[in-house]
């Protein structure tokens, strides 16, 4: 396949390499995924995390491995094994069908930069000059393979010259936000205030903030959508201070074979995430009883609207059934 | 005065000894508090907090002061210098005049234990058997030198054999939930399970919790009140799920000149507490722009109802000024 080059994934000479975001933002560190079983353990550990980077990661490898010349068998079994690391991000999924059947990796590769910028330039254009915007875990470079989803929006409002500040969530277990986000948002020079997730509600009462702008792994046909974790606390509470709440996706991040967000099956993970930090520091009772779903859903009702590659679907365009009208026209049903 | 211990404070001949609660839940360490400066230290870096607990360990030391013939003039200087330690609890403030007054700190430790076993029977009275309760920070005999408000009614439902599990925020970002109130609840032998400040809506979402109840750091007289970070968001999210939605205080948390919550001073900590956890790790870059209230105020029509140690007071009386008028009948107003 194709030399790649992106904010968290290298394909150099068909070998695979990713940027470990587990070790960000203190340490750059580039593993490269040779096995199967390497594969496994960076997307379940999360070094590489972000429903559109994973599928093209899985697709990546799989496109190695048909290049390799693997085994039919091999192949199939690539497939079945990495689409079962992860249960909620439906990317992986679709990614793996796709290679099923027959498309290469690079042109994924490709869709999926074409697919931000289109993204970027529907979402850009709901942002105000001056507008403060807040955004939830991690959905940049570091997310996808090109300028990111909710965090390409606001990318590319920045690059439009229209003056914004992002208030970031820090995220928690895994401080996506305070890791990631911070570290992208750094890196394109756009100004922003690292905040815990507990205090978006104190700045939306102070009416600091005008728009919330984040990503989504899951997308029913009705609209509903699983996202990180907190993503329904800020819906809730955007409909409470009357602020735009706008998820950003592509296509490949809707399930054709979902109607409604309660079928979504949500990943629950280790306990030790919230007992501490990332197995660093433990600072709970490391027999505490834990809930940690790694995402929550978010019904259609509480959205603003959905900014696609393909366009912007309000919450009443939702409800009236354009989003299944929209998929079976892309022959996705 | 006379000796006492409780979970976080000791009094020894005279000798004032605080569990640090930063090292908590892994290390119990308990330093003297000998001089003014010590004093400062340990409230300022939270090795001594709760609203209640930092008014009396004040008045504790104003009192060995009184007690080591300490000038008029060097007592009346260390009262300045604490009531300026932190500024939006106003027990603090409440204490230290109670002591300038000629109060002896033996009978306030006293009266707060009281205090807190008569808001633990008023607030159980409100728990039925079965109830799932969700409480934020840390509340109870750490916050305290009784049985505590919040987690004092937990334990006196739970005393009187109700059934019941408690959901404990981690409450970023000093994470007293996820280090003391599981401590806590652990020693109490009270059923809990920990969780992320972002995942409490989730939980309201699918029916698993029946009751919020929180501490309170400074009530106006509308009864529009101060309390960690996160309590305004989870008012705005019981509201939307229909929870009631409690904060438990003795009367030595209101605060007689203010009218309205938007009077009260909100302190901000230092930004190293939201890039990281207690400047033992940090995970966010160290020149991220960070704001970091320590508290919000939650306006009064978010709450069901007060529970403080001279009753109920519903959102309804409070409305209709009966708080004021209680104030008033009580001589503090």
């Amino acid at each position: 396949m194709e030399n790649f080059t992106s904010l968290g994934l290298k394909i150099i000479d068909n070998s695979i390499f990713y940027l470990d975001q587990t070790m960000l933002p203190h340490e750059e560190i580039w593993p490269e995924a040779k096995t199967l079983d390497d594969m496994i353990l960076a997307i379940k550990k999360l070094k590489v995390r972000g429903a559109p980077l994973i599928g093209l990661f899985a697709a990546a490898y799989i496109q190695k491995l048909k290049e390799e010349n693997e085994s039919k068998e091999g192949i199939t079994k690539a497939i079945e094994i990495l689409r079962n690391t992860r249960p909620t991000a439906v990317n992986l999924m679709n990614c793996l069908d796709r290679m099923k059947n027959g498309d290469h990796a690079t042109d994924l590769i490709q869709e999926d930069v074409e697919l931000c910028q289109k993204m970027g330039n529907h979402g850009a254009a709901l942002i105000n000059d001056g507008d403060n915007i807040l955004t939830h875990c991690n959905t940049g470079g570091l997310a996808t393979v090109g300028i990111g989803t909710a965090l390409g929006v606001i990318k590319t409002a920045h690059d439009q010259g229209k003056k914004i500040h992002v208030f970031v969530d820090e995220t928690r277990p895994l401080l996506q936000g305070g890791r990631l986000t911070t570290y992208e948002l750094k890196k394109l020079n756009i100004p922003y205030t690292l905040i815990c997730d507990n205090m978006a509600a104190t700045l939306m009462h102070q009416k600091k903030i005008q728009k919330v702008f984040l990503g989504a792994d899951r997308i029913s046909l009705s609209g509903d959508f699983a996202n990180k974790i907190g993503t329904y606390s800020l819906a809730v509470l955007c409909k409470h201070h009357n602020i735009p709440f706008y998820t950003v996706a592509p296509f490949t991040t809707i399930d054709p074979q979902m109607n409604k967000g309660e079928e979504i099956e949500i990943e629950q993970r280790d306990p030790k995430e919230v007992q501490g930090f990332l197995g660093k520091f433990e600072w709970a009772p490391l027999d505490s009883k834990v809930f940690n779903p790694a995402f929550d859903v978010t019904p259609a009702e509480l959205l603003t609207g959905i900014v696609f590659d393909f366009g912007v679907f309000t919450k009443e365009e939702l409800k009236n059934g354009k989003l299944k009208e929209k998929v079976k026209s892309l022959g996705l049903l």
